[in-house]
């Protein structure tokens, strides 16, 4: 949920007059074929209204029934399993906290794959381990039916918003369709190859911006001991080499920018009990290929660490904070 | 020498505009007081060329009188001692390559200080230790003399050019003096501080750049062994939270990007030892005022061990190559 | 395979003779019940032939049928499948390369849990992931079998000589039955607690391992280049708190100890590929459990770079050379 | 401080024994020639005390000259300038917190060259940076004085109880004349080579020392979270490989031994604000020399970010305990 786009307002303005002009012309589309969702959350609640509001019938599940009342408020209609999802609707979105979850509701004794029809398209939105990802795809190309990842970046407010970045991986000739079904949720919708590549884009981008922001972190810190003003060193380091998304959009020095984490004790944002979660899944991925990725690990260390020092709720660039504490001696 | 400055065309145009302003009516001044320059190495040589070329008579001084020989066919009068030098002007230029030969040219027998004038400016360029400027300014001051830190970054190409990055720390009241000298051979000239904080600017800058590098470098080679196509890959990076100038200016992967060492066996650029070097800096920096740096440490290292394994004369953005060399097993 | 012990000859002695004992009495046993043995790989083939020689009839698998060739020649009866095997033997051994493997081995279409008898006693000596090895333990529960891991350590000679060390974890009840057979193939048979124990137990101690052996390496390393001499270094080491196992007794310097393989070029003891597989299971088990473990991740990264720059198949104290190869600058 | 020697009882008593006979033998001299002192801190106060109680006259200075009052009361005669006691005594023992005050104290303006007697042995016993040992052996020579590097280890009980062990550096045929008066102070006196590698030896080893500390405790806390016994891991650990002196000796996890700073709230034993500076010797040394430390870096940043974190005063195997703070999530 840490990949954060970098758009000009224009763009942003652009894409959202397509939208509204999507939604009216979909509203004018005389019906449109269902769409299932399972997995109604934090994030997959919004996505699926969302959906609603772009006119798809939605037949809707959860493994909580409560998560569905909401939804069905809105006109959704509420199924008991994955499997009955799959008995009413041939393109389903899963969206879900991990990959156990995600075998589960597609593997799983009521799972979507006991009675997918052929042909349907499965889009899971979860953020897993992309080998989770082909094995899934391998289950469903058995049933007759194609499975892709799409896992988004954002947070709630862009799934609400309806401005979610999706990164795909999957059949390329089925990425029309996914498409058409996702801009309903997303501004940005990225093809990056076959199935598991949307999980490894999402993955390789927050292993980096991890990387990034820890370094910015030291880097501001270690000028602010030798005598620099942090705002004039980010300054500096914005036009020259040291650039990065951390410093120049998302500093973590409290006083050098407005309207981020850091300028609000480091509260909102994205947690750094979540950028742990990724950088696991970024370590399994490398230890499963064999990659040495030596910042990433110890930058997975550094958020675990910070973890059990009380920094879990905190926004990820509070390891600013955590860096800087001041020393007794 | 690693900062590398983004700047537009245009602007570069502006200074370039500039520069040749400067020069004529520079020459168009009836005559200009005498500079000192100690230290005709790769860099120091053409920067002393660009300031005969700007009119300024050169008083030059190297360790190495057969280092003189060029620049005294082209007008310079070449003197024995750091000493005599300052004897005969009263503002200076010292570009050396390391902490300790600075001391030397500064405090030593035959040194700068002994013969020093009153109200003297002496500019160091040389990239050192920030605690030694600082030490090296309270011995001018004990001498009635100006000593401001003016560490450069672009390399010996834009030492030729005169399109140097000067990042200068000092009394500020002098900065306008530097910058009038500096200008004849560099395009920003930037002020950042009391004493030492060029240098800190400039090990920060670099320091962050590194970590940036081996970040770009172990998440690509990830993404590829994960299936995902370099340039995609990259390309997402660079619209996301992930970008750095390591992926969107200076890609270390082979085939994404034209005319940077990747593309070119990692030949040029900024050498993996000398980066070393840097890290050494701000590792020393670091360990001085108790900071914390646990990727620059790392990142130290990997550089380090890169030197012992045959990498010490590539381009620093070979680490992409370390990590991926063919595995047997 | 790392896990080295060290003993008092006395101790060795004792335990020799112990087993020469239980030997003979094996032997005056009018019979035994039958064993079943699956994966006979180079550790496997060893181990098997010492059931034999200790007088238990043998049922064998391998999923190279080749592989049984010489153990059928020694009078084990070879089966197709696991499945067949647990049919005829209530008592089974496993020796697997991986976590997929023994999956595969125990769960799979043809595996033994298909044909898996009430009572019976599984033990599995594979290194994997310990969460693997509760979820076999599960799955045998539901048959009415017992799971127990039971990953060796000691090396190929060591399965030859029938000097192993098993660490054994799964219900305590069974340790006795379990004892009785490991004996025949080992000298040290631990019982570490619940089912998962003995792997997490092996696990441990080679990340220490290879963090011990990565300190002494560059501890000798930046001796040397202090002006120490490595003997002398080494014993005094030895005598403080700097003391591990990988100083006295597995130095990585040439020239420090006989014996070892820093003395014969690296070559046998315990390849850098091995160790880097366990330090992958290491990093496996401490990101699901949340646990931070810095040096091991950083040590498992050492230990892939070295894969990718030819160090694979040398023994693990080659860390030592890695670091120290002398620099071009 | 941190180098602890693992020593039979026997041993140690012989050691005692041959203390109590060269006191008596001591006493039992018409008289000695005195010894100069300067340094009266936790330690140097301790170790002077022990020089009087063996019969030798001390000249004793410090920067604090309310230092010296115990000493004086003792029947030290104190003085105020270390060029003073230069005047006086030809044999000199120095125990001064950092470089800084070395290189003050040896050559500031009131230091021991400025009155040292040509055949005076200068023994330097504070832990430094080698470099400077190196440098102020050279100054001292300059002066026909000898300058001997020995740093101590043992912590401030060794020190009242004559219990220290000293690592000595310097010309070889010196090393007896050090020998007896450092005998007066510690147990052990070791010959490690040139003049720095003493200093070398000490750092060397706490480098090892922290390394083996930190990996002790990840590794325990690993096991401890994958269900194993404390005690139980203990105990395989210290009889496989990844035994150490803080597995063995002085382990981090409270419940496992007995008498270690573990059993006490980490109160007592080596401070993480002690190693954290041991640590940064070994950086500035590895630097120095090009070495790669990647696991000494890393233990360094952890111990760095300790002391930011309110573990300063702390037992360096606090780290345990640090690692392992229970998390929100």
């Amino acid at each position: 949920m840490a990949v954060f786009f970098r758009g000009s307002q224009n763009l942003l303005q652009k894409l959202k007059n397509h939208v509204s002009f999507a939604n009216v012309s979909s509203r004018a589309m005389a019906s449109k074929t269902p769409v299932g969702f399972i997995g109604l959350g934090n994030m997959g609640s919004h996505m699926a209204k969302n959906l609603l509001k772009h006119g798809y019938p939605v037949f809707a599940s959860d493994i909580f029934p409560e998560s569905c009342k909401e939804i069905q408020d809105l006109g959704a209609q509420v199924l008991d399993t994955p499997a009955e999802v799959a008995d009413r609707a041939d393109r389903i979105i899963t969206m879900l906290p991990s990959s156990l979850n995600v075998i589960e509701v597609y593997t799983g004794l009521k799972g979507i794959l006991k009675k997918v029809k052929k042909g349907s398209l499965l889009i899971d939105s979860s953020t897993i381990d992309p080998s989770v990802s082909k094995e899934m795809a391998r289950e469903a190309e058995k049933m007759g039916a194609v499975f892709m990842d799409a896992p988004v970046s954002g947070g709630v407010g862009a799934a609400s918003s309806g401005k979610l970045t999706f990164m795909v991986g999957g059949v390329e000739e089925e990425f029309t369709a996914v498409q058409e079904l996702l801009t309903c949720m997303g501004t940005n919708v990225l093809y990056c190859g076959e199935v598991g590549t949307g999980q490894a884009a999402k993955i390789c981008n927050n292993m980096l911006l991890a990387i990034g922001m820890i370094g910015t972190a030291e880097t501001m810190n270690l000028g602010i001991r030798l005598g620099l003003d942090p705002k004039l060193l980010s300054k500096i380091l914005n036009m020259s080499s040291g650039r990065c998304w951390s410093s120049d959009t998302y500093n973590p020095v409290p006083g050098v920018m407005e309207g981020v984490p850091s300028a609000n004790n480091y509260q909102g944002g994205f947690g750094t009990t979540l950028m742990a979660k990724d950088l696991g899944l970024a370590q399994d991925a490398a230890t499963n290929t064999k990659t040495a990725i030596p910042l990433g690990s110890v930058s997975h260390q550094i958020y675990r660490v910070m973890c059990a020092q009380g920094y879990a709720q905190k926004d990820f660039s509070s390891v600013f904070q955590f860096l800087r504490e001041e020393e007794n001696q």
